[in-house]
């Protein structure tokens, strides 16, 4: 057999060759790191491993998926060995993909060499404490959100044993992730709900600008930005569990947008309802974006920004009330939009709830919004290199 | 009361505050335009009037979503009417929001000015030509195709009266350009089908890279190119029907891929049943994608792409059948993931239907592969400036 340039039937064969050459595909998606941006964002990575997970102070990518798994029962000898299995090989698996490695085993291993800022954060649902044996361990945050009268939740995009986060700029990173990540702990874990969405794409804007939901509003303006917020809002510091410290809690709600009657409503009566101006995004009382608003300021005695307004009633009251919201917009097959609502916090009975009930009870854009969905995870603390996801909790 | 500038409550009480600020942000967007790409490509159009629709020979945009629609029985008082109503409507808003401009009384404006190279492609059914009374002008391309034993239609992704192509680089404005022209026409057309496809990200790669599909393949190497194959294998030349002239014919088949029958197959199988390298989507018998296959090379009397490879079957044995494929990746919410694959051509019969018939008798990828949606449309002629779409044929 002659070993010709063009095909080598027996490398092929063993498979050498194509081993050989994802390597060198490999390499040089890496080699295009080293030069200008104009390589392409594909390239670009998010660190795995750290104090914390990637994917929440992580800036926005353009895409996410949100995935809820529930623990098999009697998959493995107990819940709590099935659950170290899920987030051993779940540790595995991310910290290859997100630096653009093919996961172990990988079957469609070019699939991972562009992923675009791929980050992959793990959460645990309420139940699993229980089903672990360690209720005690539970975060108070990791708790089921309290009902109101406003929600019409459908119990399928509510709660879940597992959170899989997958975030990227590029969707072919995030269903290769999607995949990998869920076919491996296949026989351990099952899919109770799946949630896409996406804000404006990497690069059509210039850097920076906040996005804007489907409603047309311009979302995301008064948020957490500095590392000492995250640290004062987001990061668990191990106060009330020690294996907790660095992690957070995550808040994941499908509030549906009734388009049609927004869309009945005038451009004014819109920007009463949130308080802002949709073209800019500024405050009724500013003229830019990020001008303070001003909840006190009033014309012929009415006040600028209506009581009931969204911003006036979402605004903190006290030095507790802030969290970090990273949404995403969703647009389904059937035709119906609006957010998938993420805010993570340290403690959302404190920080989260009281907000979300001075909404639930008089915000004017309530009669434009249904909460269709509610979830909350227990977002696990960074992993150091040697580590796995949940360590601190499965070896405490 | 006081012009501040801050707020005026009588200006956004009349809304022209509001009209005046969309404008403003309409023309700050298209001074970007001007300037270099860095400020996104957002602003990047593709033109909406000339003699064929954009969409078709257009490099293929991240993003799109195929809308299936029918019409509404006794919605106007003929179907003749209510498809003019729908075509002229589709006219009106395509020719605005293609080119970052809001639609007549749009709702959502702001969601109107990054277009990020949106085209909206418009095709008739087979059975509209039935229902407007003109099937003599129905072109003999615009049929259901034959089916085939291997196939699993599902009549959820099946047929549809009008097609509904939206395509861009980015989800914002597709998820708008699909609600306004849905909803404008909600009266007349009701949504039959929706499916979602992407390729990857706008800038995740140095330009020109084809893209892979989720089976891990480098999918659209050897496709139309040049504009003389576009005349020639694309583009009507109104010899049947003179109205039809620039028009082409789509066919969208919805193909499910098998990733778990697929992923237990070795690297070496997969390229057998494809005909490819995986890597670099080189044919077996060369080094680079591009490179020529060989389809009579043998290595000790075996040949070395098998003659029921996907790309021996497909590749074109007469000079008619070549069509432009342009197809996407789907990944649902069920965690089903294929092709919406979409071939454009002047007579599928003759060009299409022989290379479906090969591959739906003998093609390797059978095992992997099922169709599971199909439906044929007439992708009606480009529009000039002074007419609408299907203009030729409604007064033909
Ligand atoms: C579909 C549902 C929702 C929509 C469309 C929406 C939209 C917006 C918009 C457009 C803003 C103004 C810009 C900004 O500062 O980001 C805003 C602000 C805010 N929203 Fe929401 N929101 C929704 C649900 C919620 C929920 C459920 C919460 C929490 C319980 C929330 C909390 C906040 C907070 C804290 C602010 C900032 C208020 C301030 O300090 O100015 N929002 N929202
Ligand atoms: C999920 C279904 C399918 C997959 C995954 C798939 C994948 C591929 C791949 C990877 C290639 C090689 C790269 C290239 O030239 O683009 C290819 C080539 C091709 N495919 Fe498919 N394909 C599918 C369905 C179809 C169908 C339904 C048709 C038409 C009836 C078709 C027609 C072709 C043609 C004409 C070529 C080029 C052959 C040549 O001249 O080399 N494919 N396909």
């Amino acid at each position: 057999m002659v070993d010709r340039p063009t095909i080598n039937r027996r490398r092929l064969l063993t498979g050498g060759a194509a081993v050989a050459a994802t390597g060198a595909t490999l390499a040089s998606v890496r080699a295009t790191e080293k030069g200008t941006d104009t390589a392409g964002f594909g390239a670009h990575r998010e660190s795995f491993h750290g104090v914390h997970q990637a994917g929440v102070a992580t800036a926005p990518q353009a895409h996410a998926t949100f995935v809820a798994l529930d623990l098999r029962p009697g998959a493995a000898r107990s819940p709590r060995e099935a659950l170290t299995a899920v987030l051993k090989l779940w540790t595995s698996d991310a910290a290859r993909l997100t630096q653009g490695e093919p996961a172990l085993a990988d079957t469609e291993p070019e699939l991972a060499l562009r992923p675009a800022r791929l980050t992959v954060t793990v959460g645990l649902g309420p139940a699993v404490f229980d089903q672990i044996g360690a209720p005690h361990l539970r975060p108070d945050g990791a708790a089921p959100l309290p009902t109101f009268g406003v929600d019409r939740l459908d119990e399928k995009w509510c709660g879940g044993d597992l959170l899989l986060q997958i975030c990227a700029d590029d969707l072919v990173p995030v269903a290769h992730a999607c995949r990998v990540l869920l076919k491996n702990v296949r026989t351990l874990a099952t899919p109770r709900w799946r949630q896409n969405g996406f804000r404006g794409a990497h690069g059509a804007d210039t850097d920076g600008t906040t996005m804007r939901n489907l409603m047309g509003q311009v979302d995301g303006t008064a948020n957490l930005r500095a590392p000492g917020e995250f640290d004062r809002y987001v990061w668990d510091a191990g106060e009330q569990h020690r294996w907790f410290a660095g992690g957070t809690v995550a808040v994941i709600r499908r509030i549906r947008a009734e388009m049609d009657t927004w869309d009945e409503l005038d451009r004014t009566s819109k920007e009463m309802a949130l308080g802002r101006r949709l073209d800019t995004g500024a405050p009724l009382t500013g003229a830019r974006e990020f001008d303070e608003p001003d909840f006190a300021a009033e014309e012929n005695g009415i006040p600028v920004i209506p009581p009931n307004a969204h911003i006036a009633l979402a605004h903190a009251r006290t030095d507790d009330e802030h969290f970090l919201r990273r949404g995403y917009n969703y647009d389904d097959a059937a035709g119906e939009c609006g957010l998938v609502f993420a805010a993570y916090q340290r403690a959302p009975m404190r920080q989260f709830v009281p907000v979300l009930r001075r909404l639930a009870g008089a915000d004017a854009l309530n009669a434009w919004i249904t909460t269709v969905g509610s979830a909350t995870f227990a977002i696990l603390p960074g992993v150091p290199t040697d580590g796995y996801l949940g360590q601190p909790l499965l070896e405490a």
